[in-house]
């Protein structure tokens, strides 16, 4: 998920009353075709006897839990369709604060910033820890922060914005500070699809109790708008989660579990692998025309963003709309993510246009 | 809406595991036909072009929303598209309790159990007031239970369990108690479309400021698993609502969407008063039967269920599962719906088999 309202909004509706042609790089909206499955899994259930439109069960239809379950390698019961990975994260968050003792929780910055509005609506505080360089945490900066008022330590990786990948020794410490603190990691690993450096490794890893992990098909399957999500929670929480995913959601829609549940069976692997070239060609055009523009950046790691800096030019929303206006490039300033890169701007590598927009960055900064 | 869980499923696990042959009328899902024009939606979005699988705006499809807007004579801006009437409800009661004094949630007995459920996870209070003899709400009784400390008082109309339809005069009198003591009043119009009296009036009718009305497609459209409804929020409530849903869910399904838009714009009229004269024929036969069996019962001036009290047999869980085990008819026991019914039985006429169930039950009981 990558809603960044309501400034995302905001930049899209400039981008969308802007004179020129302008490319849009704002939202996380995958470009690329679903898989073929998926569509034909909704072609099947136009078509589905009448029972299969009513409620499917609360906490998700059951070949699609056992499916999510065996590539996770978990027992089923610990897995729950959400309502996205939004919805998923939601409830972990939600849960891990009732049941955890204390009332902060632990974010990157820069961040995506859907976790720290749901920090304030669940009424916790938000401690932000500075990404490296990398834009990775660094466990040492974690565990300074952490107290026994740590409620919950949230994290995405690969990374949005950073591009990050945290490999499995960051991943590995979190989990330790977690327990140490009675505090419940969020891995958020809705990019892990996206990852071009063979690191990344799941929180699942650990077998640690204090561990969920949220993820959902909507990048990895180009399909934001479908909703199909789903959490892997610890023994402790799948009650509370159970029950407030009930109370909320009541259900996630039948359709969409029809036709993820048959793209996760029939959907091979080349069509993962040719996402991941189509976007590395990308972020290769891209970072060439950073070096060309002699922008500060960091090559992402995974997932499909880049911030970036450019010299004597802040990536404050009024700068965005100079560079709609006069580049015809359209990112999201960089404090729409926190404070650690308010200076830099972030961009989607989300459209077919991806290089042309890096030439139009080139020759705006050359 | 309509899960009585996790009740709801040790009935039906209990009906489903029966040596005989069983008549479910436990949940309350639909079994005729969707409209054609829903199941064409589903058919067209599987060729939708690549954007369309993408992110719909949070608040909902613009179309969608300017439609239910229309047809409710209300402007665009009041309407949020949520996850089934179930989330709308949950706004509306989470937001209402945020923005209006006091803790108490005014609801009756017998009473759908999710909004009772829903005020416990809110950490609110609930005020039952019991209905009267046909399973409607008295005014009088809810301005007695009414004080500053109330913040919601919820209804629905036409009433699960009791099939009783609040006429104009009712919600007007809540209206006003919600308004004299800074309530928000939740009307859960979700069976509209199945009142066979005509008197339903939506509370809409009284352009109150502290009047918030949730509905959905569910039922209407035989589609509750589809997970597409909407709420109909004051000004006060839009932003807050709308923060929260996007901070729940960031969007409803967009395939739901689209299928429900066309149904909604293509559906003759004819499709919901045929369903209405099913549904008619059922409770005539059923409540012969009842009659037979000289039970005691409201008949259902609206929705589809029947609230049933056999002498000598009061509506428990033990004998919900005598009556599948001796009858092979799967009703709810009334306890599932608050004290005031707890000796009776709920029968959900959504089989094509009711007909049979009510000669089954008047045998049964002869």
């Amino acid at each position: 998920m990558d809603d960044d309202r309501p400034l995302f909004f905001h930049v899209m509706a400039y981008a969308d009353a802007a004179d020129g042609d302008v490319i849009n790089m704002v939202s996380g909206d995958p470009d690329w075709e679903p898989p073929t499955a998926l569509r034909e899994g909704l072609r099947e259930f136009a078509d589905a006897p009448v029972d299969d439109y009513q409620y499917p069960p609360s906490e998700g239809d059951t070949a699609l839990r056992e499916t999510i379950a065996a590539r996770h390698d978990v027992p089923v019961e610990r897995v729950v369709v959400t309502n996205g990975a939004g919805e998923a994260n939601h409830l972990a968050m939600a849960c891990g604060l009732d049941a955890h003792a204390g009332s902060e929780v632990i974010l990157a910055d820069p961040v995506y910033p859907y976790y720290a509005n749901r920090a304030e609506m669940l009424d916790a505080e938000v401690r932000y820890v500075p990404a490296d360089d990398d834009g990775r945490l660094d466990p040492v900066a974690v565990r300074d922060a952490a107290s026994a008022d740590t409620a919950l330590i949230v994290t995405c990786s690969p990374n949005n914005p950073t591009g990050a990948v945290y490999g499995e020794e960051i991943k590995r410490e979190l989990t330790a500070i977690a327990e140490e603190t009675d505090a419940l990691y969020v891995s958020d690993e809705v990019y892990a699809a996206f990852d071009y450096t063979g690191r990344f490794h799941t929180a699942l890893d650990f077998e640690s109790s204090n561990v969920a992990v949220t993820s959902s098909f909507s990048k990895a399957m180009a399909t934001t708008g479908l909703r199909v999500g789903y959490g892997i929670l610890p023994k402790h929480l799948i009650d509370p989660v159970r029950t407030r995913h009930m109370l909320t959601n009541v259900a996630v829609t039948a359709p969409g579990q029809h036709a993820v549940l048959k793209a996760l069976r029939e959907t091979p692997e080349d069509y993962y692998a040719e996402t991941r070239a189509l976007l590395r060609d990308r972020i290769d055009a891209f970072c060439a025309a950073l070096d060309a523009a002699e922008a500060e950046y960091t090559r992402p790691e995974g997932a499909f963003y880049v911030l970036a800096r450019f010299d004597g030019f802040p990536g404050t929303l009024e700068n965005v709309k100079r560079l709609i206006d006069e580049a015809g490039v359209a990112g999201m300033p960089g404090d729409a993510f926190g404070s650690a890169r308010e200076d830099w701007l972030r961009f989607a590598l989300v459209t077919p246009r991806a290089t042309e927009a890096a030439d139009r960055l080139a020759d705006y900064f050359a």
